[in-house]
C-alpha cells in the first residue's frame, strides 16, 4: 500500500500518529515560512505543512508541486493551532518529513472545485477531472448506495437478480432500437433491449416469481432535454400477485431508499390518484403534490354571461394562489406572456383578485358581476389575499396549460422545496391512446399491459375507453417508475394485438415466443421499471440526469471525451457484410 | 396476495393452519380413493390431497388437472402418515377446500425433472420451461447470490460500484468488437465493450481508487466450447496500490465467496506460482493442483544413451502416477494413443514401471540400463508401484501434452474433486507474447499493463523477455480471474503502443483520451476482472457457463428461443445509413 489512511480520517485522536497519505493537491499556500497544502482523495481533504525553518529543502520542493500532482506524502500528526470547524480533518494537519511526486499534472482546463469555471462541453471532454469535482464525487457515492440499497431491499425479500440478455430482438413497437450487425449470420441483426421487458414475462412463466434487475437499457431516440440514449432501469417483476400487493411491496423499497439514504421516514401510505383524478385536479398525470393549489372546474357557473371566450369553450378551470391578490399589472402580463408561450400555447388568462379587503377585482368585470365571481371564490374556497388564475377552451389543453401555470405559481413561491418528497400512485392509465397520423391505436403503456376485467367488454365497442391495470410511481413531479400487472393468456394477448393494428402474423412473427410461453402454465404477474438515473438525481437534488452518471452522452449522442460514435474500418464493414449508405436529401 | 405461503416453507409446526398455495402440477398420482398432487413452486414442493369420499367433486376435478397447470390450492395443513424425509416439506400435506386452475398448460415438450428428456436444442427453445428445472433454479439462485454477496465485501471495504458506457468506441487491437450504427451520426458507429479497461483506468485518474462493477461485456467471436458474445465480469480496480495488495484485496473476496455460500473455509494464502515455474510444474499457466503429479524434467539424466527421440529432442520430461504401475499393456496403448490425437499431438509416449517389488520395466529397456532408469525414478521420487510416464520433443509442446496427460491421469485417478477448491495465483506472466502470422508482438494480457520495473530495460533490447505485472487467479485449472498493475505514464504507454507496432499517430487515434488523462495527475493503478460465469460455474459444479446463464446464446451466437438475430425493415437500414452487401465467396 501506497498509504496508511485516506485524507478523509485522520481525527484529533490521531495526534502524533506516523502516517502516509496520497492524493491530488487541491491548492498550494505559501505563508512565510510556511508552506500549506491541501491535499485531496475520494474521502476528503487533508493539510500538510512543510516548514522552512525545520527542513528547507522540502519546503522548496513542495512549492513546486502544481494543482493536481498526485503525490505521496509521509509525516505525523499534529493537533493545528488554527482549526477548521468546516472540514471533518480540519482539528489536524500533517508535518511532513517525506514527499514522492507519484506523478506530474499538467495545469487542469478548468478548475476542480464545486463551482467550476469550466464549460459544459469542456467539462464533458476532459470528463475524468470533473469526475474529480466533489459534487460529481457525492452523487457516483450517492448512486452506489442507492443501488446497493435497493438490491438489500430485495435480497431480503426472496427477489432473485437475474441477468437478462442485451443482443436480443429487434421489435418495431414502441422507440427506436439500437441494432447490432451479426457476422455469424449475414444480413441478421440483434438489437439492444429498450428494456427487459418479455424476458422478465419469461421469467414469470418459468417460476422465479420475485425477479429484479438493475440493468442497462437502451433507445435510439433524437435526444431531448435529459434523455440518454443508454440509461438505467431498476427492473422488477413479480407472480401471484394483483396490483395492491405490488404498489404495497415497491412503496416498501422508495421508503427503504428515503430512510436509509436521506434519513426520511415516509410513515403515511403513497397517495394513490386515477390518471382522470391526476388530470382533473393538477392537469398533469404526474402531479406535483408537494403544494396543494388544484385545478377546480368553471365551466357551468363561468358560462352564460356573454363572455364569448367562456360560453364557446368546452372548459373552464383555474387555480387559486394564496396570498397573491397583491400581484401588480406587470405580474400578471408576465404570466399572461408565460401561459402564450408556444410549449403552452394557451390563448390568454382571466384573474380574479380577491382583496384582501374582501373586494373583487377581476380581468372580466365587463362581464361578471361582484355576486357572479364571488361563486368562483367559493368554488376554491379562497381566502382573503388569494388570486385565481382562469384559463377557457378544449379541456385537455387547458388542463395541462393550467398544470404548466401552477408549477410556474409553485417556483414563484417558492413551494417546490428539493429537500421535501412527495411521492404518490397514479393508477388506473387508459389501456390506449389513439394516434392521429398513424390512425390507429397505441399501448398507452406497452402492449403487454391487462385491460381491467371489467372493461374488458370495451375493447370492441370502445377501445378508448378501457383503462389498464397500469400505474406511474411520480415523487415530486418526477415519474420515477411505471409499470402495471400483465396479460397472461394467449387469446387476450393475441386480442390486444389485433386492436393495435397487428395482423396475427406480424404478432406471432414478433412476439410468437411470449405466446406460445403463454400456453405453458403463465401465472398471473406483473412489475414495474424505476427509471434509476432520474430517481438518482432527485435524491441528489440534481436537475439533470447526466449529473449523475459516470460517463454521460452529450445532445448529439456523442462521447466528446473518448470521440465516439466514430468510424470503422472496411474490413469490419465487410466482416459484418453491412455497407454505409449515406442518404440523398 | 393470491397465496398465504410458498410451496417450500411449511413444516410440521403449520399442521392445522390454513393457508393458500400457488405453483404448477410436478405430478398427480391416483391411489383408489385418493389423489395426490405434488405442487411445486421456486422454493420447494408441497403435496395436495383430494379425498374421493368426503369431496368427490374436488377431487374429480383435480384428476383433470395436467402437469404444468397453475393453481391455487386452498386448505389445511395435515401431518403426513407416510412421512418424507428427502423432502424438507415432507413432513406435512394440504387437504385442500377449494382449488382455482390460474392457467392451463399444453404437456409441454420435455419432462420438467433434475434428469430430463429433452435435447439440447429443444431446451434451448422452450428456455423458460428448462429454467423451471431444479438444477437451472439453484444455478440461477447460486448466481444471485454470489453477485449479491460479491458486492457485499466490495461495499464494506469502500469500492464504488460506478456503471460504465456500453456504447464505446471501436479499437481493433483485442478481439472482434460488435458495433452499433448510430443513426444521429451517419456512417458512424459505437462498439459494445469487451471490458471496460480504459473507463475504469478514467476513473482511477478521477480519484475513485476502489472501484468494482458487475457488468456485462461483449466479445464478437467464433464460438468455440463454452463461450458467449455476452459474458458478465466482476470487474475492479485500485489506486495506490501495488501488486500485493491487489493479490491480497481479491484473494479476500474469492475466501469470502467460498465461506458465505459453500460454507468452505479457505485459511491458507493463495499458493502464487511464476509463469515459468507454473508451466515447468505442469505446462499449463492455469494449473489444477488438486493433485500433485507435477511435470519433472529429465533431459539431461535421458541423453547419451543412444536413445534417438531423446538425444534430439531439446527437451524430456515426464510425471510420476501413484499407484498405477500396474497398468496393462492397453492401459498404456489408451494413453498413447490419448497423447497422439491431433488435439495434443505429441510424438509418442515411453513409461517406466517402478513395480511393487522395486523391479522396473519399461517401454526403453533397449536404450536404458535399469541403473539409468534408477535415475528417473529417483528424479520423481517415485515408491514402488508408481508408474513414470514420459515424453519427449520441442520444450512448450511437449509441457503441454504433459499437462494433458497429467489432467487425464487425474480424471482416470478420480483425484479432480468437484467439492474440493484450490485456488492459487500465477504471476510474473510475460509482457508480450511473438505472433508468426502478423510478424509482431502482442500484449499477452493487454496494452496497459505494465512491465516490471527492472525489466523495462529489455523493452528495446529484447522484448519477448520483459515480465508484466500482470497475474491470473486460477481455480481447480479454470482461470477465473486475470489482471495486472497498470502504466500510468504516458511516454511509457507510448513506448508500449510503439513496441506492439502502432504508429504514435494511431496510438493518438484510439487510446489519446486515456493518455492525455495520464498528463493531469494519474495515480498508479491496478486490477483485476473475474470471469463471472465461469466463477458461477465453478461454484456450481457444472462444466458449461450455459448451465449458469439464464438465456444464453447457442454455438451460432443465436437465440432460438427469440429467435435471434434476425431481419430488419428497409426503413430502419435507411435510418442508420447503412445496406446489406452479402459477400460472394
Amino acid at each position: 500500500m501506497y498509504r496508511t489512511h485516506t485524507c478523509g480520517e485522520l481525527r484529533i485522536q490521531d495526534v502524533n500518529k506516523h502516517v502516509i497519505l496520497c492524493g491530488w493537491i487541491q491548492r498550494s499556500r505559501d505563508l512565510g515560512g510556511m508552506t500549506f497544502i491541501d491535499l485531496r482523495d475520494r474521502y476528503g481533504i487533508t493539510q500538510l505543512v512543510f516548514n522552512m525553518e525545520t527542513n528547507a529543502g522540502l519546503c522548496r520542493e513542495a512549492r513546486k508541486m502544481g494543482r493536481e500532482f498526485v503525490i505521496q506524502a509521509e509525516g505525523s500528526v499534529a493537533e493545528r493551532s488554527n482549526k477548521n470547524p468546516k472540514m471533518p480533518t480540519g482539528d489536524i494537519e500533517i508535518m511532513v518529513e517525506k514527499l514522492v511526486v507519484l506523478n506530474e499534472s499538467l495545469t487542469p482546463p478548468f478548475t476542480i472545485e464545486t463551482e467550476t469555471d469550466g464549460g459544459d462541453e469542456l467539462r464533458m471532454k476532459y470528463r475524468y477531472l470533473d469526475l474529480r469535482r466533489e459534487p460529481l464525487r457525492n452523487n457516483l457515492w450517492l448512486r452506489h448506495r442507492m443501488a446497493f440499497e435497493a438490491r438489500h431491499y430485495f435480497n431480503a425479500r426472496q427477489f432473485i437478480e437475474i441477468e437478462t440478455p442485451v443482443l436480443i430482438k429487434s421489435t418495431p413497437e414502441g422507440a427506436r432500437d439500437y441494432v447490432v450487425p451479426s457476422r455469424i449470420n449475414p444480413g441478421q441483426f440483434y438489437a439492444l433491449p429498450q428494456s427487459p421487458q418479455t424476458f422478465k414475462q419469461l421469467l414469470m412463466v418459468a417460476g422465479y416469481d420475485r425477479y429484479v434487475q438493475i440493468v442497462k437499457c437502451f433507445r435510439d431516440e433524437d435526444l431531448r432535454a435529459d434523455r440518454q440514449p443508454e440509461f438505467t432501469q431498476i427492473d422488477c417483476e413479480m407472480s401471484f400477485v394483483g396490483q395492491d400487493d405490488i404498489l404495497t411491496m415497491f412503496e416498501g423499497m422508495i421508503k427503504h431508499l428515503f430512510k436509509t439514504i436521506k434519513g426520511i421516514e415516509l410513515k403515511d401510505s403513497f397517495l394513490r390518484l386515477s390518471y382522470e383524478e391526476a388530470m382533473e385536479q393538477y392537469g398533469n398525470d404526474k402531479p406535483d403534490i408537494r403544494f396543494e393549489m388544484k385545478i377546480a372546474e368553471l365551466t357551468a357557473i363561468a358560462r352564460g354571461k356573454g363572455f364569448g371566450v367562456v360560453d364557446s369553450a368546452p372548459y373552464t378551470g383555474g387555480i387559486c394562489v394564496k396570498g397573491c391578490s397583491s400581484y401588480s399589472r406587470k405580474q400578471l402580463d408576465e404570466l399572461t406572456e408565460f401561459v402564450k408561450r408556444p410549449q403552452i400555447g394557451a390563448k390568454g388568462l382571466l384573474y380574479v383578485k380577491y382583496e384582501t379587503d374582501q373586494s373583487i377585482k377581476s380581468s372580466v368585470d365587463k362581464f361578471y358581476a361582484t355576486d357572479d365571481l364571488k361563486k368562483w371564490v367559493d368554488c376554491f374556497n379562497a381566502q382573503p389575499g388569494d388570486l385565481i388564475l382562469v384559463m377557457a377552451g378544449e379541456k385537455l389543453p387547458t388542463l395541462r396549460a393550467l398544470s404548466e401555470l401552477r408549477l410556474e405559481m409553485g417556483n414563484r413561491l417558492n413551494i417546490r422545496s428539493k429537500e421535501v418528497f412527495k411521492p404518490l400512485w397514479v393508477i388506473d392509465f387508459p389501456l390506449l391512446e389513439w394516434d392521429d397520423e398513424a390512425n390507429r391505436f397505441f399501448a398507452m403503456h406497452h402492449p403487454f399491459t391487462s385491460p381491467k376485467q371489467e372493461d374488458i367488454s370495451l375493447l370492441d365497442a370502445d377501445p378508448g375507453k378501457v383503462r389498464a391495470n397500469a400505474y406511474d410511481c411520480v415523487i415530486n413531479g418526477v415519474e420515477v417508475g411505471g409499470g402495471s400487472v400483465r396479460i397472461h393468456n394467449e387469446n387476450l394477448q393475441k386480442k390486444m394485438f389485433r386492436v393495435l393494428g397487428f395482423s396475427d402474423e406480424e404478432a406471432e412473427r414478433q412476439f410468437g415466443f411470449l405466446m406460445h410461453a403463454f400456453r405453458y402454465g403463465a401465472p398471473p404477474h406483473g412489475g414495474i421499471a424505476f427509471g434509476f438515473d432520474r430517481l438518482v438525481s432527485l435524491f441528489a437534488g440534481e436537475d439533470s440526469i447526466r449529473d449523475v452518471i459516470a460517463f454521460p452522452k452529450n445532445n448529439a449522442a456523442r462521447d466528446v471525451m473518448i470521440d465516439t460514435p466514430s468510424e470503422i474500418s472496411d474490413d469490419q464493414m465487410k466482416e459484418l457484410s453491412i455497407r454505409i449508405e449515406r442518404m440523398k436529401d
